[in-house]
C-alpha cells in the first residue's frame, strides 16, 4: 500500500495484476504457471464455494472425491476428449527420486519407470466415467448426481493470475440419466444455477448461451455457458455446462438395465466453475482504488477504524466499536476492529479500499460525545454521518449491505447493456470491435469456417448463441449468407 | 447388500475392506494406489472438515492454496526432508502428450521434457517456505497462521483404502512465528485440537505423545502425535504436529526484523490430519453388522422406516414421518425417510445398520393407531417402543443421539485402557505383543539402535513418549540399560 494502482484507463491489464498482489489475492508461485492463492483471497473463494456447494446440494447433488491421475489409456478413450486435453498435460512418468550420484540433491530413478504414465487431471470425465461403469447397472442406479471439489492442471503456455492458470481450483459435476431428456434438463438447471450464482452472489450480470461447434467441450454433444462483461470490453466466460449425450458411457460402456428389461447407454452431463470466478468477480467491479466486492462474498462486510490520539481515547473508541460488532454479529454481519496504532487512520481507510470492504465505519472522539459515527461504502466512495440516537444502526447497516450489492449488480448491468452493439455490416463489426469494444451482436452463417475467419480477422470469437435470442434473420456479416439469427461476438478472456 | 460381512473375529482385514467397499465409504480405482472416495464416505469427511475448519478459525487460522506441484530442487534443500520423501514421489517430467506414430492412443512427446522435473506434493512445507520468504520481513509480519485443505501423493507400494493410499485428502497447516517457546506453544496447541477433536466427534480417545527421534518427521526438530486403539489391537497414529524449529527456515533464508533490530531466523510449525481419520472412525467403533457412527458426524442421524402392505398405509406412515421430520429438521437432526416400495423392511434395517445410522425409527399401521414408535439405536442393538403421548420425541432423540455419542467413546476408552499394559520383562513384553496386543507401556533406553532391535524382533514401534508419563525410572526391556520413563509400544497400521 506505499504507493496507487495504475490507473485502469492507462493500463488494465496492468491494473488488474497489481491489484490482485497488493490486495492479497494471489501471486504467482516457483511454479511456472502455478499460483498461490492467498489468505485473503482464499476467504473469498471459501465464499463462494459455501454458496454454490449450497446451491448443488439443494438441487440434489452430493460431492465425492476421484483420483488426481488419469491413465494415459483412458484419455484416447473418447476420440474428441483427447483431441482438446492431450497438449496440455502434465504427464507423470516416475515414481521415485534417488541420490545424485554426481554429488547433490536427487534425480529421477530411472528404475522407476511407471509401466503406463498418468496425466495429471485436466478434467475428470474419463475417470469418473471408468467408476460409472462400476456403480451403474440398472435404472434403479439413476440418476447419478455427483460433484467434486478439485485442483486440475491444464498446462498452459500463457498464464494469468485466477484468468488461466497450470494448476485451478474448481467444481465438476458428473452426472448420469436415463434418458436424453433428463440429461439435457440437468445441463440446462446446472447453467441456470451458475447465473443465478453469478447474478445474486457476485452481483454480476451473465449471457446465458450455447456455444458453437468449435467452442464446445472436448467430448460434450452441446456446451452450454454463462458470459460475462469485463471493464475493458472483453468477455469472460463465467461458467459451463455440458450435455455429453452417451460418449462417454460409450467411451468407458457404461450401460443400464432399462425398466422395460432393455439395456442401455447412460446419458450423461458435466458442469464446471473455477477460480476463474475470482478473476471475473475482480475484473467486474473493482475501481483504481482496489477492490469492490459485492458484500455477500465480502470476508468482512464492515471495518472500525477508530480515530484517536491517545491510548485513553482508543480505549474509550474500542469500547463503543465492542458494542458496534456485538449487535452487528447478532444478525450475522462480519466486522473487523482495526486498534493497531501502528497504522495512521488514512492508511487504514486505503488499505480497506484497496481490500474491497463494504461497508467502513470511522469513530473519532467526537463521535462518542456526540453519538455519532462516520460511515462509508466502498461502491459510491460516499459517506454520511450517522446520528445513533435516532437510528436503529442494525437496521442501517443491513439496508447499507444490501443496497451496495444492489448497486453493484445494477453498474454491471447497465454497463454490459451499453457495451451490447448491434452489427448489420462488416465495416460496423470491426468498428465497435476496434473502439467501442464489448459483446457485438451480428449474424453469422453458422458456418465454422466462416467462424474461424473472423476470429483470424479480429480476434474476436463467438461467445454464445443466446437463449434468448430472438429469430430474426438475416445475412452473415462476413459472407453474405443467411443466417437463422444473432450471435454474440466478443473478444474475450 | 446380498450376503451378511464377514466377522472381526475371524478376518479383522477382511472385515474393513468389504465394510469400507459395502457401506459405500471408498474404492480402490483404476489407478494403483489411489481411491475413489464414494458419496456416502466423502459426507463424513465433509462433517470432521467442517468441524475441524471450524477449530482451525477459531484458533486464530486462516486457510490458502499453494501448488500441487514443488520444483525437484525444492526437496533438497532440507537434507532430512528430502531423505524422507524422495522415495516415494510422484514425479512430473513432461507436459504434453501427443498421438501415436505407430498408429492408435497417444504417447508422451519427448519434445515437451520439463528443464526440471516437478514433484507432486507429498507435503507442502518446501513450497510454502519458499513463499514465506517474501511474506515475511518484520516481526510485524508474524504470527503467520496459515492451514491448506488439500491431496497429496505419496507414492505407496502396499496401499490400503484410508489407511494408506498413494494421494490422500488431507489439511496441513504452516506457521511462522517470532519466538521458539511461541511456535512450541502452537505445535501443541494443535496437538490438542485434534485429540479434542478425536474425543468429541470421532468419538475416539487417543494418547497425546512425542514421537522417538526415528519416528519424527522428515524436517522437525520434534513431533507429537495423537495415537489410537482399534479394535485388532493395533495402534493408529491419527494426528501429527511438527515443531520445525528453524530448519525450514533455514533452508529457505526466511528471516525477520526482530523488535529490537536484529536479523533472525523465523520459528515454525506444521500439523496435519489426513482421510486416515476415516479409517481410525470406521475401525475403532464399527461391529459386525456394520458401521457404528458417532452421531455428531453422521450425515444421517435418524432414518425412518416405514412397514407396511399397501399404498395407503404407506401413505398414512409418510404423512407421520413427515411430521417428525419437521420437529426433528428443527432442531438440526438430519433425518431421512426411506419410503421405497422396492425393498422391503428387514433389508432397509440391515442397510442402514451396515451404513451407521445411529437411530432408527420404525413406524407400523398399529404404530398409527396407538400413536407409538419403535426406536432402534445402532451402538447396542436394542428397540424400544416409543409412546408419544407421554414423551417429547425431539427430546428423547436429542438425548438418544448425545448418549449414543457418549457411550461410544466410553466403549472405545474401556477398550483402549484394556488393551494397554505394563510389561517388565522381555518375555512380559513379547508376550502381551503376540497373544493380548495392544499399548504396552514399557522401560527403553533411549536409544535408536534399541527401537530398531526392538522393531525387528517384534514389529513393534515406539508409538509415543506420553505426555502424561509419570517419571518412574527403570530398566530397559531389552538391553536393561537405565530408561528414564515408559514409553508406548505397539503394533501399528
Ligand atoms: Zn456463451
Ligand atoms: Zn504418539
Amino acid at each position: 500500500m506505499s504507493k496507487g494502482l495504475p490507473k485502469r484507463s492507462e493500463d488494465y491489464s496492468l491494473w488488474y495484476n497489481e491489484l490482485v498482489k497488493r490486495a492479497d489475492l494471489a501471486e504467482n508461485s516457483a511454479v511456472r504457471g502455478c499460483m498461490v492463492i492467498k489468505p485473503y483471497g482464499y476467504s473469498i473463494w471459501e465464499k463462494m464455494q459455501a454458496e454454490l456447494d449450497r446451491m448443488f446440494k439443494k438441487t440434489g447433488h452430493t460431492n465425492a472425491y476421484f483420483p488426481l491421475f488419469i491413465p494415459k489409456s483412458f484419455l484416447s478413450k473418447e476420440a474428441s476428449h483427447v483431441e482438446g486435453f492431450a497438449k496440455e498435460c502434465a504427464v507423470v512418468t516416475h515414481y521415485r527420486l534417488k541420490g545424485d550420484p554426481s554429488g547433490n540433491g536427487v534425480v529421477v530413478d530411472p528404475e522407476a519407470a511407471l509401466e503406463e504414465e498418468l496425466i495429471v487431471r485436466p478434467t475428470s470425465e474419463t475417470v469418473i466415467w471408468s467408476t460409472y461403469k462400476n456403480w451403474i447397472q440398472s435404472y434403479r442406479d439413476l440418476p447419478l448426481l455427483v460433484n467434486q471439489w478439485a485442483n486440475v492442471v491444464r498446462w498452459e503456455m500463457r498464464t494469468r493470475l485466477f484468468l488461466r492458470t497450470a494448476e485451478f481450483l474448481w467444481q465438476e459435476g458428473h452426472t448420469a440419466h436415463e434418458t436424453k431428456e433428463e440429461a439435457q434438463e440437468e445441463t440446462l438447471r446446472m447453467m441456470n444455477v451458475y447465473a443465478e450464482f453469478a447474478r445474486n452472489f457476485m452481483a454480476l450480470p451473465v449471457i446465458k448461451g450455447i456455444k458453437s461447434e468449435s467452442e464446445k467441450f472436448a467430448g460434450a454433444e452441446a456446451t452450454y455457458c454463462i458470459e460475462a462483461m469485463m471493464q475493458d470490453g472483453k468477455a469472460l466466460q463465467a461458467g459451463t455446462s455440458h450435455f455429453l449425450g452417451q460418449n462417454f458411457a460409450k467411451a468407458f460402456d457404461v450401460r443400464f438395465a432399462t425398466r422395460d428389461g432393455g439395456l442401455e447407454y447412460v446419458w450423461g452431463t458435466s458442469w464446471g466453475v473455477s477460480t476463474r470466478l475470482m478473476g471475473a468477480l475482480i475484473m467486474a467491479h473493482s475501481d483504481d482504488n482496489g477492490l469492490v466486492l459485492p458484500p455477500k462474498l465480502a470476508p468482512i462486510q464492515v471495518v472500525i477504524v477508530p480515530i484517536f490520539k491517545s491510548g485513553e481515547e482508543l480505549q474509550a473508541i474500542s469500547e463503543k466499536a465492542a458494542e458496534i460488532m456485538e449487535k452487528l454479529d447478532a444478525v450475522g454481519i462480519s466486522v473487523k476492529f482495526d486498534g493497531r496504532d501502528t497504522f495512521k487512520p488514512g492508511w487504514k481507510f486505503a488499505e480497506y479500499e484497496l481490500k474491497g470492504v463494504p461497508v467502513r465505519i470511522a469513530i473519532g472522539p467526537r463521535d462518542l460525545q456526540n453519538n455519532t459515527l462516520e460511515v462509508a461504502r466502498r461502491d459510491t466512495l460516499t459517506k454520511e454521518s450517522i446520528q445513533l440516537d435516532q437510528i436503529d444502526l442494525t437496521d442501517k447497516i443491513q439496508t447499507l449491505l444490501a443496497d451496495i450489492q444492489n448497486n453493484i449488480f445494477q453498474k454491471a448491468k447497465r454497463f454490459m447493456d451499453e457495451k451490447t452493439t448491434m452489427a448489420d455490416t462488416w465495416e460496423e463489426f470491426v468498428e465497435v470491435l476496434d473502439n467501442k469494444g464489448g459483446f457485438v451482436s451480428a449474424h453469422w452463417d453458422g458456418t465454422a469456417e466462416t467462424e474461424e475467419r473472423i476470429k483470424e480477422k479480429t480476434k474476436a470469437t463467438i461467445r454464445c448463441i443466446p437463449l434468448d435470442r430472438d429469430g430474426d434473420q438475416g445475412n452473415c456479416i462476413l459472407s453474405g449468407k443467411p443466417s437463422a439469427g444473432r450471435v454474440l461476438f466478443a473478444k474475450a478472456y
